[in-house]
Parts: structure tokens; C-alpha cells; sequence
């Protein structure tokens, strides 16, 4: 049975990244840019005022001639009428661009307008270049400002809108499938019968696959009927991914497998050696470009949740071409002491607190880590109180007050 | 002039939750539920195995009686037709109901089927209770399973559609309206003509609110006239929050405050203590159960994304009903020596990664901070090359190598 870290590998290498979209740049955040960005403009596109202010000729202040003709007032976004030359000035707004002849910029605050409608200035207090930004300083135009494989933010979003990129080419987002199977199901609204349980995987999974960035597509329920079961997951074939939930233990009346096989779908792996989630199925559609990805996870809430969160959650990073994604491990400390029993490494859902003496400023080092009294693959209700998975390795072990342990933290 | 924390308080202060509205629970995840949810069922319903098995009667297994006649199979999702006696078995899946008089289940693995049909079990392999998990062991009906005002996460999702909540009541989003005003200004898919610039804002602002779960509404460029802008802002202030930007420097040609002031929003402040940013204005307009808030960015792409970060994000996380929302503030030390100008607080954009030293399970104590060669409030170029912001205090002072400073993580 492979290790959580070899399946990993094996999933890894059947990833290719989605191909690339053109969208508006404003919906691209969160997206990886698929193609280096150049600027189709200088920034600034003209030497620009950095204050209110009279752009003047700072030869006029040097010689002492501080009383000068006011020309014209520009504020951003509109030519000057007049060049500015000895013994005038024009009153320029923050961002206005600087006249002709001007070659500095006094602070309004200095000036002091006179009855004359000239504006007095204060001696020597300009320099050549002072409170002018000038063009081009931040980028040229035809210069690439942003490379290929980013992982675009709100401030790169603004910048590929200054630079002429209304729409930019990113990797697209993975499209994925869910699909709980399972006879035994109802819909979340449906009160369940007797020995019938509602399907609370696929409202998990479509959060999830959103949450982590996917374009989720909900299949619903299959029944355990092989034809409805083909049906359904010849469809969710269409996907990048198609994420089931349910048909891959050990029972008899367990189908999936034998259905995805005829359908061209290739097992990768079978069994991880990992509690929950044990019975996890992994396989892959050829295509003529790429792969599509199916992950049969174990019917039981935590199992699925716990598969979700180890193996689809870093592919469907991958596919939208982000760098290597895993929920930060660190270091708890146990807060009670805690028998673990099994024979695989266990994720047991547990709450993390800062210890009571950590700075606010700073992140803990470690974390108090309670492990919480869990009714097994089933209960959901203990996941849905949890912050963390406690990850105790395999074999029977007694743990004290204290000791340290590895856990994924999940908020 | 008010500080950061202070402008953050008035702030916090016109801020009233959203109302609630009902949704699909699969879209619940990031939002903050609204009122305490019950679970309508018990979980599980019934007794059920938790592994694949044979549901015995345990003293049959205590006697020494190894030799059962199956009387059926039962998968998970049907009914057991027969009750388990002495001498009986029922073989069971995975999460099928356990048959009345059957009180502990033997892993099918350590049976062995004869060929008169009967499974012969080994002798003192069951004690009663055994792999059964008991009715409403995780959850009884009518027992409130969550809180109001949790933040939704997957695993919560999947605890809801469990307990019937295939709908949830919810905090709303925000709605925010964003509004870029100046005549300079043209829409990113235009080149800019000698002293305009393309409206980059819009597109940066939109991306934020979306990722920081707001709704986002674009309103587009509005000119410096004062109809046009009077009715721009009319319709932004139909949204939870107007985020214009521009027009509110002290040049002649900004009118947005007198507009604001006219359509009834009251001025709650105006210019905060902080570079870039300072020119930010804040105000209110009075509803029948709450206001509608008013944010006034500086026009200066850097200037508005700080102002965003600062004070608009954590306005949307108080209006969606999440906890107190800011930016991780951490200790950075500097890479290299740094001369800060200026008589207010400085947010300069930086980049800040972990010390060579830092432990791969350990979250870094501290950064190494380089700040950037920065030009000013326009240079959104170096805002998208810095994954933090370097706070210097207000006055001039010169750092050397190795000083610590506070710094803002963006990423």
C-alpha cells in the first residue's frame, strides 16, 4: 500500500497544467498569468507634478525673481495651453503634466497670490527636477512588466490595467465533477428513511473545490445501478477532475471501479496507507493533450474530507498552475494525554491554540493541540469542531502532556 | 489630522452587520452563519458497522459456536429482512444498518465461508458492541449543532447538509459599489491620450472586494463634472458600501465631497495620518436600519490600494459579521541600511521573505525586509514586485542593517 507522501508523487506526475483563457484582468486574480506582460506605455506618459503646486523655471527662484505671472491652471488630465518661461508659472494639480519650459514644482503651500493675480514665491526654494516624476520611471513602454507563471494579486490586477491589459491570458481553472454514489443516499433536503443517510459529501466537496479555486460542477447522486453509475460518470468524464464520493471499498455491491475501467480510465493507485481515507481510488483518462483526473474518495464525511484535503486540494493547485500547495504543517503540543491505536498514520481531528504566552505579533512556534474525542470516519459533526488533524504515525502509541506532534492546520 | 487606529475606530464604529439572507448551504463556505442550526435527524440514524462484516449475536461467538448460516447480505441504504439468532449471521457493508437481535460485528476478513454456505468465525472474536457505532452517536435530533455567527467552512457545509440545512441562513455580502472619478482617466482598454492615464483603480479595486468577499459592482470612470458625477455616485450609494477613488486631494478640481455632502452622506473624516493615503475620506449616509459607508481613496493607485488594505477590507469583514479582520502585522529586520523622510507613518512597499535559517514546520519569527526603490504613489510597478508593507514611523530617521521594523504581509 503506498504512503500518503509516494501517492502524492503519483498524482503529481499526472498533473499538466490547464490550458490558458483570455479573461477581463479584474476577474484574474487568484489565476496564474500564462504569458509575460509587456507595457504598451511609458509610466508616467509625461513628466508629472507630484504635488499642488506652480511648475516654474527654477532659474527664476535662483535669481531671486520670486513675483510671477500665473498662466493658466492645469489639473490632471488636460495639455497645457502655455510653456512656462522666465518670470511666469502655471498652477499645476497633483498628477498634472508639466508645461513646456517648466523645470520644477513649488508646493502651493509656499505660494502667496498677490492682488495682481501673480503669485509670490519664496526665494531659492526650487531645484531642477524638484516634485516632478518623470516619464517613464516606473516602466517604458515594450518593457515586460510581469512574467509568465504569477500568481496575480489585486496590486499586479492594477498594474496590467495601466499597461494596456484589459485582458490577460491566465491558466484556466480546473473545471471538476462531483458525484456521491451510493443507493443508501438522499439529497440534504429529503428527510432520510430508515437506513438511508443524506448525501452531505457532495455540498462538502462543491464548497471545497470552489474554496480551493475550482470551477465545480454538481453530478448529484448516483445510485448503485450500474447503468445510472456509467451514466454519471461518463459525464463527469467532461471534467478536468471528476471527484466521487463512495463506491471504492471492499463491498460487494461496490461498483465504481469496474466502471471507470471500461470507460478507459486507468487505476493509478488504490489504498493509502492513511486513516481516514484508506480505500482511496486514484486513476487517469487519457486525452490528446492531457490527462483527466479521477479521484474516488471513501464514502464516509471525514474520509472524504481528510482525501480532499491531502490529494485533490494540492492537483487542483497544479492544474491552475500555482506553485506546490499544502496546508501548512506545524508543531503541537498535546494538551491531555492520548492513546492512538492503528496501524497507518492517522489524521485525528483536533483543535490547535496558540500557547497562552505567544506575542500577537509574532506566529507561534507551536500550537496546544487538543485531540478531540472522534467517532470515527462517520462523525463530522467532531471534524466540523476541529482546526487541525493531529497526525499520530502508525502503531499503538501512549502519549503524554506535552509531547509533540506534526498537524495540518485547516483554517 | 486623525491616526491610522483612530480613523479605524470611527470606522468600526458606523459598521452594522448585514442583514441575512438564505442560501444553498454548498455556497455557505466564507460567510458567517446567522442564527443557531439543529440537526432534524439522528446521526447515525440507526445502529450501523462501521467496517464490512458479519452482525453476529456475541455469546454465539463466547460459546464456541463458530458455524453461521448467513441469512443475507445487506449493503448500506437497505433494510435488514431478517433478525440475527442463535446460529445465524447477516453478512453487512460498511454502514448497513446493524438487524435486530445482531449485537457486535466480525470483520469479513476473519471469516471463512464453507461450502455448505455457512461462515465459520473464530472462536472469542467478537465482544459485544463490537465495530457497531451506536445511534446518534455524533449528533441527536434537535440538538443545535452549530453557532450563529460561525465562519462557514467546508467541513462545516458537509455538517449542515447531515443535519437537513440543504438551506442556511447566512450573513449577506456586501455589496460595493466602485467608482473611478477624474477626467483624466480612460478605461484600461483605451490608450491614454498626451496626460491621461488609464483607470487602473477600477480594476484593482474591483479584484480586492471580490477577494475579500464583497460584492462587487463597476461603475465604471466618472468624469469631473458635476451631474455626471452626482449621478455616478447616486447609484453607488445604493450598494452596503461606495469605494470611490480620486477627487478628494485638496485640488480646485475635486468636487466629490461637496457632491457627497450634498446627497445627504455625513463627513465622518477626512485625511488620516499616513503616506501614501493621507487625502482618504470617510462618511455615512443614514438608512432606515443602517448606513450605507463611503470611501473616499486618494486617486494615487498606491495610495488606494493601502487605504483599501487599511481600512475598506476590514469594513467588508465587519459588515459580512466575521471576526475583526487585518492584515498579519509581523517584525521585519531590514536587509539594508534605509534613510525614511517624512512627518507621517509610511507603509512602504517591501519585499519580505524568511531568514536563511528559518525551519520549514516553523512559521518564521521574524522577515528579512528590503524595501523597495520606490517612486512614489503613482508606481504600482513596485507595489506588485513587494509582498509586504514596511512601516515607518513618522519623522526622519535613518536605519541601519538588522533594525527591526513592523511590516504588513500581503500575500
Amino acid at each position: 500500500m503506498l504512503t500518503v507522501a509516494e501517492a502524492l508523487v503519483v498524482v503529481a506526475d499526472c498533473v499538466t497544467v490547464c490550458p490558458s483563457i483570455e479573461v477581463p484582468c479584474q476577474d484574474a486574480w487568484g489565476m496564474v498569468l500564462a504569458e509575460a506582460v509587456a507595457s504598451d506605455v511609458d509610466s508616467p506618459p509625461c513628466d508629472r507634478s507630484v504635488v499642488d503646486g506652480y511648475a516654474v523655471c527654477s532659474a527664476d527662484l535662483r535669481d531671486g525673481r520670486a513675483e510671477l505671472t500665473v498662466l493658466e491652471e492645469l489639473p490632471a488630465g488636460r495639455l497645457p495651453k502655455h510653456a512656462v518661461t522666465r518670470g511666469t508659472a502655471v498652477r499645476v494639480m497633483t498628477g498634472a503634466a508639466i508645461p513646456p519650459g517648466a523645470d520644477a514644482v513649488v508646493m502651493v503651500e509656499h505660494g502667496q497670490l498677490l492682488e495682481d493675480g501673480r503669485v509670490r514665491l519664496p526665494q531659492a526654494a526650487a531645484t531642477a527636477g524638484q516634485n516632478i516624476l518623470r516619464r517613464a520611471a516606473a516602466m517604458s513602454r515594450g518593457e515586460v512588466v510581469m512574467e509568465a507563471g504569477r500568481l496575480l494579486r489585486p496590486a499586479d490586477v492594477g498594474l496590467l490595467a495601466e499597461a494596456g491589459h484589459s485582458r490577460v491570458r491566465v491558466v484556466r481553472r480546473p473545471t471538476v465533477a462531483v458525484l456521491a454514489t451510493g443507493s443508501e443516499l438522499v439529497p440534504a433536503w429529503q428527510k432520510p428513511g430508515p437506513a438511508q443517510i443524506r448525501n452531505s459529501n457532495g455540498a462538502m466537496l462543491l464548497a471545497a473545490v470552489r474554496q480551493a479555486g475550482g470551477v465545480a460542477i454538481d453530478l448529484g447522486i448516483a445510485i448503485d445501478e450500474p447503468e445510472a453509475l456509467r451514466r454519471c460518470i461518463k459525464a463527469g468524464l467532461e471534467c478536468d477532475v471528476l471527484v466521487l464520493s463512495g463506491g471504492v471499498s471492499a463491498g460487494a455491491w461496490d461498483l465504481v471501479p469496474g466502471i471507470l475501467q471500461a470507460l478507459g480510465v486507468e487505476q493509478r493507485f488504490h489504498k493509502v496507507r492513511l486513516k481516514p481515507g484508506k480505500p482511496l481510488w486514484f486513476g487517469t483518462l487519457a486525452g490528446p493533450q492531457r490527462s483527466r483526473l479521477v479521484f474516488g474518495l471513501p464514502g464516509n464525511p471525514v474520509s472524504s474530507f481528510v482525501c480532499f484535503e491531502l490529494f485533490v486540494r494540492p492537483a487542483l493547485a497544479a492544474l491552475a498552475g500555482r506553485p506546490a500547495w499544502q496546508r501548512p504543517e506545524r508543531t503541537g503540543r498535546l494538551t491531555a494525554g492520548f492513546r492512538h491505536r492503528g496501524d497507518r498514520p492517522t489524521y485525528h481531528p483536533a483543535t490547535a491554540v496558540p500557547p497562552a504566552d505567544a506575542q500577537s505579533n509574532e506566529p507561534p512556534l507551536h500550537y496546544d493541540v487538543t485531540p478531540l474525542d472522534w467517532q470515527g470516519s462517520a462523525d463530522q459533526r467532531t471534524l466540523a469542531r476541529a482546526n487541525a488533524l493531529a497526525i499520530f504515525p502508525a502503531g499503538d502509541g501512549t502519549y503524554q502532556v506535552g509531547d509533540a506532534i506534526p498537524l495540518l492546520l485547516l483554517d
